[in-house]
């Protein structure tokens, strides 16, 4: 068995292995990701090694960019009309020859071992040895052990939830039901995720809100109405699987409005002259609303604050959003989520999983907050800190305040479906290690290690996200 | 002996092992913590192994609380007359089902430690084990051997200061001095504590501030009575011992302001106007102005700034303060303290120890603070930082800048009397699993390690603090 | 061979030793520094081990001073005319009575390996037998060996920058150009570091403006007179084989005014009306026109934001700037950047090398950042931060997200000629101990681990920096 990740030293390895040998084998619970539903509704073959595994990698095109090489060389879509690169082979050789930039970094972990793993490719990849690697991955891609489904069942994914805007009316989500793939308890269900239809700053909201008084028969004019219409959204999300909601806001200000001025705020957006802060003040007042309805209906609430999204100008404008041009900012929880906590925080009905991107916030914030209040588990580290050392420093700062079960154990949050595996054997592999460390350390018996890890890499997440 | 914290690799841990020697036998500095003087004053036994070891340890009720578990039922009192738990053994249980929530925590070992170390029981604690290991602590605790003066000598104790505000008459230290245990050079001595009095935000300030006119004779309707008010209890603590003081506030905001503006913030105060921000403007003038005290008659100064207090409202609502519903926030020591050190900061007769909650300071304000002002001192790291990863962080944080020679060595910030031992060891294995790694990276002599643990443990402290 | 900081762990040690074996014997690029040119240009012998080693080190003398032995002892010199130590022998005996002081700070690391490496020095530093150093030290000093040239030759430096201000004429580089160590290319060239002339807060700003006017024959009474002005320094300093600029701001905004906008803060400025605002506006400004430069001229950018500067005031009233009295304070980088970035963050021909003294920002922004925009480099840990602790901490918190190959390699920033080897053979073995460890934890093949610590030390800081 490899011993990556685990520290070198032999005592600590040996209980890290053994440790390990606990969580390797548990199904995956996925219930946060942003696969495309209709990859496993339809079960097409996959495209091309280079369309699988690059183009829509983010982390892959931005590590290139940042050394000038343009997105648009490496096949990601314009919205301008620009020429991008459609060769696959052209795209994945470009890979190839920069692949020395990734030294260190979790998506060369992910690559080769999804090439390792998922298509029994070991040679070592660069260069000299990136068309064969192509040939390879692309002749497995033909055989129908590789279709979507056909992987799903090889990786041991016990469910999956992607993410759906209130307005995406889950087709393919139906047609998995109809397949015996999906709904409630089901293999692939879906996410609530309202930010289109919540943050008034995104281009085209008050046609969006439109479209959901359309979709649902409720007077979206209305604020009134426009609640009435998410709640209905929220019931048929439950109807097609759904357990969660997820929120993605640059900051996690909350707010308790009186149902008038947030009726204010609402129809100031309607009618284009919202501002900045009336956006942030009606997104903050949003999510104490949705915590109401999540005691209601039981759906649990993600939280994902802190990002600057489409941070790079020039790339979004060309490409648009979700391409890599997002960047953290500091972030405060301490004070922004005090009137939600006021309203429902001891309340063990309501489920907070709170993500961060600046991981100062662990020890100061976010533990101490998962370490005392009912509603609130802090969520696996996310996006730039879901890497072996990231995920090393998140148990090592909240450990001590919020101990393991105030966490949502491992949830991965990648759109590249062959990456799953992966993502979740670095996770058990880092906790592995860290649990060993704690063993060496004479903190935790060997036999309450080996049930932490399987909580972690199994049980937490099921428990708390309620699948 | 047990390798506790010591690193998993031979040689090192052997360093470790060696390094720890030269502290584990060393007398215990308790010069900041919150036990109650009754304790010792009165000597009486304590009453059960739940009101003694689980009641009052807030770590150990959120943490419970944060799965749900409302404090009420393990006994923590209620000012509302919400009925709570009386049983000592129901609520003996409900930890002893729970215990799993603590793995990985602080908590769980100082428990088991002070379990096996102070009670004898080397049993695992857990739902099987609870009740046994309950009747073992309460026949030991019947014992004349365990009560609280026995168990300061068995810990080795030299010195323990508790807390006082000015407003306490420090009754129960005169009786320890009576019985040769207090006064100045004593093993039990006070702190002088003045937020209650200096701080306008806190229920019945003004009330308290009539108080500390009768107990002093000065007239604290002016503002240079209370100045007066505030020396004179200074003198009173001294002669009772105190060689420190203790300042909690919100921030570490520091001014210094013309007598007459203080005068008229005061008098605001006093007659309930003043705002929030005339509150924390007094609370900053008079850090400098206890400064300027403490250059006069010698009393070291304690700031532990950082903490939103009582951001649990509805558990401040029914059980009050100090309960465990605190959170940290992030902090400025940069900015705040220029005032107080543009005034006194190279003045070596003044001694500031600097706490924080907000460990990103380390490296970025406090270590270079300390290292270049005659003033400044780090303390330990506290309360949700006071556990054996906390304790590395910290070193590992501001060594290369402070050295250790502008830290004030250990304490412990406990309410929680038998912990003491426990939480002394841990630093002093943490220091040792510290300097074990400077020694093996080739950092550091062996010899000059083993000297400088025995300061870090023992040296610093009492001449820090002036004991 | 020493081990000096590779991890006690024998199989990663062994790979942490060969590692290195691929570094050590690079030469040395030392692409910015504090050294001053008239002693290259001038190779007179040094005056003393005091005044080498000690006086202008403000590492020793600001953690001399936070025991309260003020500077004034260390022989620092006054602007006051405050009396000064002369005697280089009491200096030294200073620093050995209390060299304990430094256990565990790099400054014992650097003077210790020094003593030895350069000065065959291998007895302990201490109090007994500090004035035997001395007098060793003295003695070698005497030796044509020690001149600056002969020790620039040993040392191995390939290229040294120092710092020049735009008002500098070079002479010391035209001396060094004379001697066929200077000028284009050569061995010793300047650096562009136009603080003194952008920052209106300056004392004497406006006196050095006139003074910019009559070395360039522009007409800097007017804003556009002075950005010719800069112009023709920058050429000037081209022309002394310069190829980068410094900037060491209070903070990293930066702002893209209108041309008319600019015109009257510089004008305000020269008037001495501006406000600490407009300083700052028009520093931030100024920050987008140097970049434009940069890409006509290649100068590459420096970034040194987040010091408050002369934070310990009676240090800054005596003896003036830089003696060790800065102290670093939270920065913002993804707000303050981004008019930088939205004008020439994707431009390949732009180089910014970031660096920072908040090491908070190095997971959450800069890492992001110079992952995503062609334009910007990381900058090797500075001041505070370069430590062993400081260069692990580092690694570990940006690899992961930016690599390798967007960091600017190891730059050494000292003002202390004798310990640019210590500096970098730290550096060298802060990775090599890093690369170990993730090739013993199976993520980097060993020898992509060679090849990448050459480049760390070597091949990127002379390629980021265009030597």
């Amino acid at each position: 068995m490899s011993d990556l990740l685990f520290a070198a030293e032999p005592r600590q390895r040996d209980i890290a292995r053994e440790l390990y040998t606990f969580a390797a084998g548990l199904p995956l619970i996925s219930p946060h990701g942003h696969v495309d539903p209709g990859l496993l509704a339809d079960d097409e073959p996959f495209p091309d090694p280079a369309r699988l595994l690059i183009v829509p990698d983010h982390y892959i095109t931005r590590m290139l960019l940042s050394q000038g090489i343009p997105v648009a060389r490496l096949g990601v879509p314009s919205r301008t009309g620009a020429p991008v690169e459609t060769d696959p082979r052209a795209i994945w050789r470009l890979l190839a020859d920069n692949w020395h930039l990734f030294r260190g970094t979790p998506s060369r972990l992910w690559l080769e071992r999804t090439f390792a793993s998922v298509f029994g490719v070991t040679t070592r990849f660069g260069p000299a040895t990136g068309d064969a690697i192509y040939d390879e991955i692309a002749a497995r891609l033909a055989e129908p052990g590789f279709r979507p489904r056909a992987l799903f069942e090889k990786f041991g994914i016990e469910v999956l939830a992607t993410t759906e805007s209130p307005l995406d009316e889950l087709s393919r989500h139906a047609k998995l039901e109809a397949d015996g793939w999906g709904g409630p308890g089901g293999r692939v269900i879906t996410t609530f995720r309202p930010d289109d239809v919540v943050d008034m700053e995104f281009e085209g909201w008050a046609g969006r809100i439109a479209r959901l008084g359309e979709l649902t028969g409720e007077d979206t004019t209305t604020y009134r109405g426009y609640l009435a219409a998410l709640w209905s959204r929220r019931q048929a999300f439950k109807a097609a699987g759904a357990t969660s909601s997820d929120h993605g806001h640059p900051t996690a200000r909350t707010v308790q409005l009186p149902a008038a001025e947030a009726a204010r705020l609402y129809e100031r957006g309607l009618r284009g002259s919202a501002s900045a802060a009336d956006a942030e003040e009606f997104r903050a007042h949003m999510l104490v609303e949705f915590a109401r309805m999540s005691i209601e209906d039981g759906l649990v609430m993600q939280l994902h604050p802190g990002a600057v999204r489409n941070h790079n100008k020039s790339l979004y404008t060309v490409h648009g959003r979700d391409v890599g041009g997002d960047i953290p900012q500091a972030t405060d929880f301490v004070h922004a989520l005090t009137p939600l906590l006021d309203a429902y925080g001891n309340d063990p009905r309501l489920r907070v999983v709170l993500f961060t991107l600046d991981e100062d916030t662990f020890t100061r914030e976010l533990a101490p907050l998962a370490g005392g209040y009912a509603a609130l588990y802090l969520g696996a580290p996310w996006w730039f800190l879901d890497s072996p050392d990231g995920l090393r420093r998140f148990r090592d700062a909240v450990t001590e305040t919020a101990g393991f079960y105030n966490t949502a154990g491992f949830t991965d949050d990648t759109r590249a479906f062959c990456s799953i595996p992966v993502r979740h054997e670095v996770a058990r592999r880092a906790d592995a290690a860290y649990l060993a460390r704690l063993v060496a350390e004479e903190r935790l018996p060997l036999d309450e290690a080996a049930e932490t890890i399987a909580d972690l890499a199994y049980h937490l997440p099921k428990k708390v996200f309620r699948l």
